[in-house]
């Protein structure tokens, strides 16, 4: 390892998941402000927000670039699908391999080694904002990017999350789904009972639960909550060719996803166009090993809702209430309860900052980028657009496993996003 | 407690969980090869199996009567739901509470208890052959019985693992019904992806499976799967008369499963004589605290499905396998694995040790026994009718809360139970 993997790696061993708060979330935090003191930031410090810290810190001077990162991960999930412990970082075959490699200490990173590259040809006051609670809808950042307004006050904020095409296909993200993340309950009228005494004869909650989640959608998976369409705006066809000409072909998305056959053509529209309700998580009655005969009393399922341009995230919920509510018989009761919201994204393509980016990118990658959409969410990206211009440069390889096992990060893109950063700083600058 | 109490609570005190086996089992077992031996059964010993050992032994002389129990017990399930803890018995109320004492420790009991009272007067040979496998579909019991049917061989066997009506309500139960418990996987053609990048892309395995077990039942939830009635034989009119005259009233049900509304009226025929699909436990993608934005590789539930007689498990397999393939999209993959199986079972009412049975049950409660259906299953007894005439004679009361939490046995119960079994093997020594 290079001494700068060897930092990211070390970066990446904090298990700072912030969905299942630790002391490893502060520890980590503690790290950058140590790590951004090294840069030269004498200011870099915690603020406090009730949760985890936020991380601020500012290097060189000029015009602001607010850089905006997170140092928190999403869980690792099953211990057993990793080839290596996910806190426990290793380089195979030229990746980095971690939970967060990828999303998003190691696109952080590339901007942390391009300030540090920069040394003192900076040309630009860089600030940092790291937060650690990207992964759970960044409740406290708003406040402080208020509490903190004139000393984060800049033209453009730079967000590194998403990812590009391809190791030699940059791409610049332009428009993001929004979030709404609903944890839903349906508790029966009766105590677990016994199957046999009581099959056929008692509503199970358990059964109303899969009843009312299968209501959201058609036999080909397809939302059909009566209203969900209303507020959805469809691109232009210019916007739509521009998508087809450009974007990920359905071979790549497919190649993407395991090599398994996607759910119908034009999956990237699919994936950043129209919105989707998928089922992320479910439990009820016995769930160990063997049998046990019971009639469930209460089920639980995790809904993600993946909003596009428009919707009200508040409406949404609304709506996929009341069709779910359909389904529940007199006697139960359903709870739905908003984890997470994030509001849909649509970012101008001809702003200054998103050219300089584009010019970044070509000098950094050898080739122009191209805009794309992006299905994920980021939940802070509208936050910034109410004080600057949010620009998505996201240094992440479509087959990063962001969220899943075994998620790695290229260091030949490590390599590309520090100089594509330290590229973009200087182009800002002029 | 009396000495037999706290004998009995000595025997509900094994978490002999046959489902999740620890030597607790055959510990249990060996208690009970104890008690027989202080009951005077010389040859009392553990039969082995391969799985938890059958405990038999015999005590008397004469005529035999073979008394079936078992000493296995469902999984206690969440320990919060107790008000004590599962595997600590105490009294309260009158009733002793712990996983097991109802079903179906404290009605084995009372038949040890009836051989210890007889004493010298114990007018037959008592064989008991108590397994620990009941509770998991008795998988080793049919060739013990074979194996040892010389030893075995009697006119009648008795069982005492269901309910009566109420404490001054003795029934003698005559029709149980079968049981097929399924283990349902969807294997998605995806590894486990990113909600926000393919959410709505992809076929997503947790809401195939959503979608394939909501195709098992209406929107009432009576079961919908084709042929599923084909084998369905509906008891005469006079039959059914003597059911709603005689068995449980909707109020008595309603109150038995807790107080809230059944799924409709004449939940005693629901929940006798015709089947039911029940989802027992379902789980996939997600299922810890806060949020993740997954979409799951795979998901399972677990599917116990009730039979009458008539309906074979095997062809009722196929056709829930049928019905759930039809949702199933290509590239997805279902199994279904059975768990269990018990055939559905019909006594003869006219039986000379049915009519022994009868005054047995006058005499111990001194009222005259109804005849009555059951929605359990009990595996053992279709094994047993191949050698013998078994006689169903239950002690339970219906709130004992059989497969739930607290579950409990009533002191009251236990001596008019010990008092029917010693009236018994007097009646059928005549």
């Amino acid at each position: 390892m290079t001494p700068q993997v060897r930092e990211l790696a070390a970066l990446v061993a904090f298990p700072s998941v912030s969905s299942a708060p630790s002391p490893a979330l502060r520890a980590c935090a503690r790290w950058l402000v140590d790590k951004l003191r090294r840069l030269g930031a004498r200011d870099a410090r915690l603020v406090e927000t009730g949760g985890p810290p936020v991380v601020m810190g500012s290097v060189g001077q000029g015009r602001s670039v607010l850089i905006y990162g997170h140092y928190d991960v999403q869980p690792a999930g099953p211990a057993s699908a990793w080839r290596s412990p996910p806190f426990a970082p290793v380089v195979r075959d030229g990746y980095l391999y971690g939970r967060g490699a990828s999303d998003a200490k190691g696109q952080l990173y590339a901007h942390l080694a391009a300030v540090e590259r920069l040394g003192a040809r900076l040309p630009c006051r860089v600030v940092f904002v790291i937060e650690g609670e990207e992964e759970i809808g960044s409740p406290h950042l708003p406040a402080v990017l208020a509490a903190h307004a004139p000393y984060l006050a800049s033209e453009v904020a730079v967000v590194s999350d998403n990812a590009v095409l391809g190791p030699d296909r940059p791409s610049l993200t332009y428009a993001l789904r929004g979030d709404l993340y609903l944890d839903v309950e349906i508790a029966g009228a009766h105590p677990e009972l016994h199957s046999g005494n009581f099959g056929g004869a008692v509503a199970n909650a358990l059964r109303v639960l899969v009843r009312a989640l299968a209501s959201l959608h058609d036999a080909g998976g397809a939302a059909t909550v009566p209203g969900l369409a209303d507020d959805v705006v469809v691109p232009p066809p210019a916007e739509r060719r521009y998508m087809r000409t450009t974007g990920p072909s359905d071979r790549e998305l497919r190649a993407e996803a395991g090599g398994a056959p996607l759910a119908g053509a034009a999956a990237y529209e699919r994936a950043t166009i129209r919105p989707s309700i998928e089922l992320a998580g479910l439990t009820g009655g016995y769930t160990g090993a063997g049998i046990r005969g019971v009639i469930p009393a209460r089920a639980r399922a995790k809904l993600d809702v993946r909003l596009v341009p428009r919707q009200d995230p508040e409406r949404v919920h609304r709506q996929i209430f009341a069709r779910l509510a359909a389904a529940v018989p007199r006697g139960l009761t359903l709870t739905t309860r908003e984890r997470m919201r994030a509001q849909p994204v649509l970012l101008p393509r001809d702003h200054p900052a998103a050219r300089a980016a584009v010019r970044a990118y070509r000098r950094g990658f050898g080739v122009a980028p191209v805009f794309v959409r992006a299905g994920g969410s980021i939940p802070v990206v509208s936050a910034l657009a109410e004080r600057t211009t949010p620009v998505l440069m996201g240094f992440a390889l479509p087959d990063d496993r962001a969220h899943g096992a075994d998620e790695r990060f290229s260091l030949a893109m490590l390599a590309k996003a520090t100089a594509t950063s330290a590229a973009f700083l200087e182009e800002i600058a002029r």
